[in-house]
């Protein structure tokens, strides 16, 4: 009778749908070789405390490998009767081995095993994840040296302000990946932590070693806490906190690439690989990468607040809101992935107009800041100094000459002080090379940085 | 060289990599449907306006019906080389009907075809989403019809305050989910909006008539400015936000199924369809599917997230980014409509312990009010009359007696102005039914409500 | 003992540190005049029905109406001794008119009392979103009128597609806020609802009268569920989710002013009011209040994330979360009044430099287009056409010589079916004005667009 | 005539209000301290290196000490017209010390000192964020050490599932707060880098010394990219991605607290300091704090949020965007430090209802795992063993018996294996000590945990 409530599309196969509802196989069968690694030093444990008999171990241990190359062949078929990747590799071994099968899940329950799977997988991915920042880092530092001195317009505001080399603006980026390598390093340490053993929430009354399997499956550590242990997901939540942040790096320089490849700007122009064109209009070539990119920073942060909204006020220890923890995690893994490849690829073959970048520092009138710094070292007040630059300029703009273009009289009828020498100060060359303070843009500050960076990543292999 | 730089992953099958990174087809594929549906539209719009002769229209259309049978039956297999949906079904007609397959893109583009899909496919939804937010309206109505008197402890702070009904407490979600209601309702107008006949941008100079093509799809207006048009998500955004507060509402129901499931509430028993057993602990019932749901949640905030953050300070018009605009719209979808109809059959088909639910308003002193009140009726100042009874509650803390038990002696030493005629004021009934003040908790209040939600249901129908 | 462990911060002011940890006068008295117009509704009320004798709500409301002076007066002293916003005023109060003030909070509580604050808020400041979008839509369509014709390229993925008008591109953004103001509008509908005399959870037992509060009070409709009532926050969220989608909006209006600022554009200037500029650098402006505003989108996602996750899964009916209901609603308040302000006066105030607008789309090849409809228009293949002008574009692009200045034998070589007309098809007023489907960029259609524009806004008057 | 349009509201005073929408003022200041610091490192630099002439370099640092002495007296008074804090203080300089005080910015810009202030500001906070996590870890180890053998029901899903001890639980949180520790130690890092002597973006042309102004600030590196330095916000989003992840435990705790105070589960007593009471119901005690802690994880959320927004896609380096970055870091701040002290107390403080708790695991039949595993020690496999338990249980359910209460004759009925030790494993007591498995909740281990978790605190002093 209540079923007429709510409904024919729910009566008809309402068992089934609502299974579908609940399983997360059609997801988490991606922990597959973690389920199974998982399971095959826990087996080992089992065997090496005496929990199981040798033969009972063995006997798991081989259908445990018969899984595993299955698996890498592409023959196991997973099916949501069987709920998730753990009920339907216990069934899948069962039909291998036999009721002996079900004495692997001795001492331990779904909730220790499904938080090991998670861990390992992450575990297993970070070190990927690091190659991918220091592929692209070894990119932008490549670059850096060949464009050591390719002068260019810095900006703020978006407006011309003083000019830098590419090199130096690609070394920004280099010290951003740095420290998102370094966020990625640190999110290790709580990965690297084993749940195994903690069975459903308090520990388990079997003489188990856990330090035996953390050794196995190459853990640093392992929870000391059992109810941590299966209810905590912060390394998970550190991955997509992370994440967003190098989203968030890729995604300035996404927008920089965009603008760089307008009509307006026309900077850089992209590699055919990482554009698409038109038959029509063969000179236009959309970024069409670097735009995904930039809107794939969505999907970081709303898989960040994802899982920060699962986790928001749920009691200890599982619950199984917690099942939820997981297609943020994968999808985000896939975003930066691809993300960092494509930037690596896209900025290794991307070509410089450098002449067109350098031009348009030259009548910007970006070297006023030059012409008073030259004023202030002949003793001109600072403010004096500015009023007259400004002076200077707005005539500038009037008569459509540059400063440096401007003659000496000009120049010295603005205010007498100025000289010859001062020529050689308004150049962009000159402005870029006088920044040596540590950490400008200076070519040979570039240089140098290039040597360090170079170290870094030296030392990282 | 570069190619060395940015590593052997990517070198390698370096085009195919990068198309598959830009590529669509993996989840726009579920837009087929309506892909056909605008094409068909469009192509009969071509036709009527002498854009295409009469012949081509026909032999276009009737490669199009041939596609549609095709998806109908499962034939049609996408791929990831013809990137989105749009051009592997392009590809597909032309392989039915050779060449004239390419005048069907005539005064259209990409542009406004994707747009006008997502508007179709949300357009088609919506009405589904009403039906499932009805039909868990319905269910709720029905209990709440049930269990008009059925008396439960009211909470605030989760701290039992006053008593009320459970069809007095079942009915404020009926008024939740009537405002989610009247949401996706209103989100209909800004995705009944016909974009096509925008062209790239800018419009066509075709002789077009694209409300002879609103018709046709039968959209309810169409866009006014093409720019808008293709690169307007509000309707998309307004969908993901009317299901973000859509499953806070049910967050906060599924809160409350898993606090009375738990031993120490003992207020429901969920059926077994919606909960998960124990074969060891057989009078244990997870309530997973509710906290499920309540995980959920997360999903739908991070989804808004996510296309919130894609938007953001995009500039006009169409821009690859919007690419990721889809992949949320759908999963909110499935999502919602899932958690919908797992609430209305588990809130149909669950046992409410009335005796356990009244029982819990007896000795928790939350008549105290009721006796306050008294005093005031008898013209006893509040705050006189709320200390006397303050001091008769600690009494009852001590020796472990209810008001309602408490001697008519005992009463009186606390305040001569009581009368044996408290009593029946201490009941819960009683304080339930006095509570009759317009959307208070008295039975008659709830019937009264349960006639004008159904008297809201009937009129939708 | 204890003590100790928690600290010296702790221990010496704990209590009031404490209390002060859990006020909200800091911040909900900004809903003071609220809060008395409440007050003076509920004691109207009170004494209408008897509840009170009318001399004793006469006295009650002459003290509020001498707090309401006290306020506008800005006489009123808050302290956080005193909690919140009512425990604040009735205190206030009771000083005034003595203990009678007491009798104020008869049949009502403080949870329907904060409630109806926030509605009345909230209802009150929703005309003025209203109106400030209103506002900004005007600015827009005087603008749209001036440029119907003006110009300039239209974009997608940040490259020329094809010529616009600046007049078109501001209608996108009138339909946007179109948008926004039935969003906000339909907002009322839930905001205009009165939870008063819905007490702690429950009703009341006083024969209160709801419908002459609503009526005083100038509420649309009443919660009709005394639970809904005191838990609902819908009108919040709808307010946080259309500011987000509203500053999306600006966001990308304000990314495009930021651009067009630029060097590079240089498509306009900002009135000095709205850039900040340098004494060095006068040609130089900070398109500072376009930055703002674009930044403070931030601001109104998170406030919008911020109350959706603190409504997650909490119990009905009130619970000291909901608290942290008001400073994302009063700062996402003030965030979009002022970025609609300051956009209003940018908008109305900036200069368009029409000529460099026009220049730069003589060159661009963006009339490729065109020259390939007029070939499809004499009979020949789309693709072939395109293939045809893809050619000519190429040799244009080695020449430096666009389309239209080429020599009609050039254009003869590659297509002999081209012929002198040609050249009136090229120039970017053809192509803006050819494209006449609506919705389409052509002048006339503009112009069109405003008179409907202004019908709309002169129906909402 | 514009201005008109743009309304009453705008025009009337028009600079100002436009200036007040820009201005920082109002929050900033709150970083007075820090910039103060920071240019008196940077002009004793100045003098250092002769770029000032010592007694400029003097004149300076005398304003800036009697501006700091101003400011601890509170006699600073901040105005809307001066913007920000910066040119507040130049300006309160400059009458101090007169037109001396402009050399202060001599090589260094807006842009620099403001990330030198930020940086400073959260440089300082770090180390109370840890200590208040370690006062809240030491507060959680002494109640665990009280509690080490206080049983009480371990829950998954909400649901008793075995016996555990308070003091185990409460280690799950130190636990978690253990990562919130090491996450902020790692969050000093990217903090302690100074952004100072990059200027404007490019570095300076002057000869300053920025590891002398590092080390007189105390910082443990500096930023080794002008353009990085200004235009990164790592730190701030790593702050407030760690406090969402650490008030994301919180809210967790919260739960339990508020679900633990409830009538229902009766289990804690929060002390009169932490709750709100009722004078009419002296028994309840509303647990407001714990809520509001709850609640302020949206706080947190939205923060978060907020800032990522901010920084997505804005190219480098400074814009004004940026100013956006300080409200969410401060609020952010005063939120995690109020909750965990609010935590301190209240966890310190609360009475724990050891008996109730205790009492709850005895008739739950949370003990049916334990019957299962005595019956596979005596050699019963593991499905049998589940099956002969299930069996029991629903008899027991029925009789209203718990398995420790059934006859052995019952027992044996149901296996004949069963003997009279089994009654000794079938108490919570044997049952919570049983489990001494690394991580486990015996009571031996929360012992060795205590002084595992003293050592550790030990070591961090």
């Amino acid at each position: 009778m209540t079923d007429k409530l709510w409904g024919g599309r729910f009566t008809q196969k309402a068992a089934a749908w609502v299974d579908q509802f609940g399983a997360s196989i059609t997801f988490d069968q991606v922990m597959a070789q973690e389920d199974i690694e998982g399971s095959l030093a826990h087996v080992k444990m089992l065997g090496h405390t005496g929990i199981l008999s040798q033969a009972e171990a063995d006997q798991i241990t081989s259908g445990l490998h018969a899984l595993e190359q299955d698996l890498a062949a592409g023959k196991l078929h997973f099916t949501v009767a069987d709920e998730d990747i753990h009920l339907n590799l216990e069934h899948m071994l069962t039909d291998k081995i036999g009721s002996v099968a079900g004495k692997l899940h001795t001492a331990r329950s779904r909730n220790d095993q499904v938080a090991t799977d998670l861990h390992l997988w992450l575990k297993h991915r970070l070190p990927e994840v690091l190659a991918a920042i220091t592929n692209l880092q070894t990119v932008l530092l490549t670059q850096a040296e060949t464009h050591a001195g390719t002068i260019m317009p810095g900006y703020t505001h978006l407006q011309h302000a003083q000019p830098i080399t590419y090199g130096h603006y690609l070394l920004a980026y280099f010290s951003m990946l740095q420290r998102d390598y370094e966020r990625f390093e640190f999110n290790q340490k709580h990965t690297d932590l084993l749940p195994l053993g903690s069975a459903a929430l308090a520990g388990t009354t079997f003489p188990i070693d856990r330090e035996f399997v953390a050794h196995e499956l190459d853990f640093a550590d392992l929870y000391h806490n059992s109810l941590d242990a299966v209810s905590d997901r912060d390394f998970a939540l550190e991955f997509l906190s992370n994440a967003a942040i190098l989203m968030q790096h890729l995604s300035r320089l996404a927008e920089e690439l965009i603008l760089w490849s307008s009509y307006e700007f026309n900077y850089i122009e992209l590699a055919d690989n990482f554009a698409t064109g038109s038959s029509i209009m063969p000179q236009k070539k959309n970024p069409d990468f670097a735009e995904l990119v930039r809107g794939k920073t969505g999907r970081a942060y709303g898989n960040l607040m994802q899982l920060l909204t699962v986790m928001k006020a749920i009691p200890l220890a599982y619950n199984k809101d917690m099942q939820e923890d997981k297609e943020s995690v994968f999808d985000t893994y896939t975003t930066i992935m691809g993300s960092l490849d494509i930037f690596s690829g896209m900025m290794a073959s991307l070509t410089v107009h450098e002449k067109r970048m350098a031009a348009a520092t030259t009548n910007d009138f970006s070297n006023a800041t030059e012409l008073a710094d030259y004023l202030a070292a002949k003793g001109i007040p600072f403010r004096q100094a500015h009023a007259i630059v400004g002076e200077l300029v707005l005539q500038g703009i009037k008569t459509q000459t540059p400063l440096q273009e401007m003659s000496l009289e000009t120049l010295q009828a603005a205010n007498p002080a100025i000289e010859a020498d001062v020529y050689a100060e308004l150049s962009s060359e000159a402005a870029v090379n006088r920044r040596t303070s540590l950490g400008g843009t200076a070519v040979i500050n570039v240089q140098a940085e290039v040597v360090r960076g170079k170290k870094i990543l030296a030392d990282r292999a």
